[in-house]
């Protein structure tokens, strides 16, 4: 007994996002049932609907930051029942066996993490549908509980934008008395900024464009820097202990190494590939620096990270949309216009003919 | 009473490096004068008298591996007496009050480290002759004991290719269970491999040219893979927790971080300025990997460099030269026909013309 439901999908890498009937697979014994209440729209979504990493499979299924409500369970599932609030995010499984499995860090799973659309289930090959859906299955170790305090709606992105700048954060043990910068200011850099002032650190935004400063404050930066100003990039020479480097496009780091202090650690999360203007080690040398990298983070750390929300307050400061409105959204993405990330109320997918 | 000396230097970015007659201070109250025996040559030394770094202030007396006898001692000193055998490395003084000198790490002296030649003196404002010289004038501070253990001789490149490559290992936590391996096999490399293998890691030998398995395991290889054999660089995708970089010229890195395991460490200890060709961060994402970079070594570890490897029985492997074959070793070093460093027996320059 399959479950066959409506869904948004991209069909080719030429035609908009759309209504589309897929079918999802009958729960496994660890599978959990979920309806799928709010999702948030990434840039990776528009990336994958237009093929851009050269991956898709038609016809593609986007949304990896999902929050819905369980309705069944597998028989072998006993940490959730129906009526849970839960969360899934950019995978859906892993081998489980693997080093980075066993330590919590499923994301580089060794034999490759499935992830949640776009990817190919393990037990029966088929290709994995996203978010932009009445309901989702998925396995137990890949859901999230969502913890009572939080807000469904703007909880949505803590799923991929959320997590993928908590978890730089945590492992370079970001807390009281480091400088930390975030550059960029968009779905992943207001969370930056959020995580940073709640980990108790002094926090700073390099942005390139005047008039953010009372977004940035509001947001918990304790400081703007105009990137294009080099006058203000001048004065934070060998300043910051860490920077969380949030621009998802190829751009110069060489002048924000110049800001780390000895033994500072620029991160990056997104892929700029590769690095142009090129790169200089020279600093890295004389002061000891890192470039470095991070990928979203694990299924632990990201339930760590949900209730380290709860207990801080945090979410995502989100634009709710219906489903319908999901190309202009991306269109609106593509022009910074959105204060920080779209999540679409996964109701409106109600009014659409039924399979 | 200043002391006229007999030292070796070049007078212009195209005259070879020779006799010539210099004035060291007169020791001040925290000052070591120190006979020189022997003092090793570094690249740095060919670099800095060709004005390969178009900073050199002619003349310019190279040598930053210094060995030599205490002759005498300003009347603040307490730690050395005459007679004591001691080193000088890369640094003769720094501001000593600055974050990085307050922890020991004086090579990142917030105020600039004075450097052993072509450096400015902190006090007169003279310039700062190296090692290839009769005699130095050091402050305390930057003076090292020699553990009665080591051979003179052969530690006297420990005073810059051992720390440079022991620091770096010593910050990253290297020791049992770990794997290491070591980009090159010169003056740096050769110690890269004695320091790796003595703190325990399994070591493995990147090198461009075959044939030099027997020479790599005796120095202290477990493995040897030949960077330029596809096969052999697939055969180790995804291993190494840590990989010291010693090549002081331009080259690809990007096959080297892909033989990183998830969040392992390339460190580099060469300036190659620019990075070319183009680096890539897509791999430093998708394995939380790390490029970074490492600096000599504070005055602190050199210490403890230097009595780690009278604990170990390590120095470095040397080819003894006079100074009069000053010039033949730099043409020699060009064409990496040195196995592994020349150090020069200073007792050569008596057979010079005194002042």
């Amino acid at each position: 007994m399959s479950i066959n439901i409506r869904s948004f999908a991209a069909t080719s890498e030429t035609t908009p996002v759309a209504l589309h009937h897929i079918i999802r697979r009958d729960p496994r014994e660890n599978d959990v049932v979920i309806n799928i209440a709010y999702c948030g729209v990434c840039h990776s979504d528009i990336h994958q609907a237009r093929n851009e990493w050269h991956n898709t499979i038609y016809p593609v299924v986007p949304g990896h930051e999902i929050i819905g409500q369980v309705t069944s369970v597998g028989k072998s599932v006993t940490k959730f029942k129906p009526g849970d609030w839960v969360g899934v995010g950019c995978m859906v499984d892993s081998c489980q066996h693997c080093a980075s499995c066993t330590e919590g860090l499923e994301q580089f799973c060794e034999n490759g993490a499935t992830f949640t659309y776009n990817g190919k289930d393990r037990h029966d090959g088929t290709v994995t549908y996203g978010g932009y859906s009445e309901q989702i299955v998925v396995s137990d170790k890949f859901v999230l509980s969502l913890p009572e305090k939080l807000d469904p709606k703007s909880a949505a992105p803590l799923l991929c934008a959320g997590i993928t700048t908590y978890s730089p954060l945590r492992h370079w043990n970001i807390g009281q008395g480091h400088k930390v910068a975030v550059v960029g200011l968009g779905g992943l850099g207001h969370m930056g900024l959020k995580f940073a002032k709640a980990m108790g650190a002094d926090v700073t935004l390099f942005t390139r464009s005047a008039g953010k400063e009372q977004e940035a404050l509001r947001l918990g930066a304790d400081h703007v820097v105009l990137s294009t100003n080099p006058d203000q990039m001048k004065a934070v020479a060998n300043h910051f202990d860490f920077i969380l480097d949030t621009v998802p496009q190829q751009h110069d780091l060489n002048p924000y190494i110049a800001t780390l202090k000895r033994d500072g650690a620029l991160v990056l999360v997104g892929l700029l590939e590769p690095i142009e203007p090129t790169f200089h080690s020279g600093p890295l040398v004389l002061g000891r620096k890192t470039l470095a990298g991070s990928l979203i983070g694990g299924i632990p750390e990201t339930q760590e990270m949900l209730d380290f929300c709860a207990q801080h307050g945090i979410t995502c400061d989100v634009e709710m949309i219906n489903i319908q409105e999901i190309n202009q959204a991306y269109t609106r993405m593509l022009n910074s216009d959105v204060r920080y990330r779209f999540v679409i109320d996964m109701k409106s997918i109600e009014t659409e003919e039924k399979a």
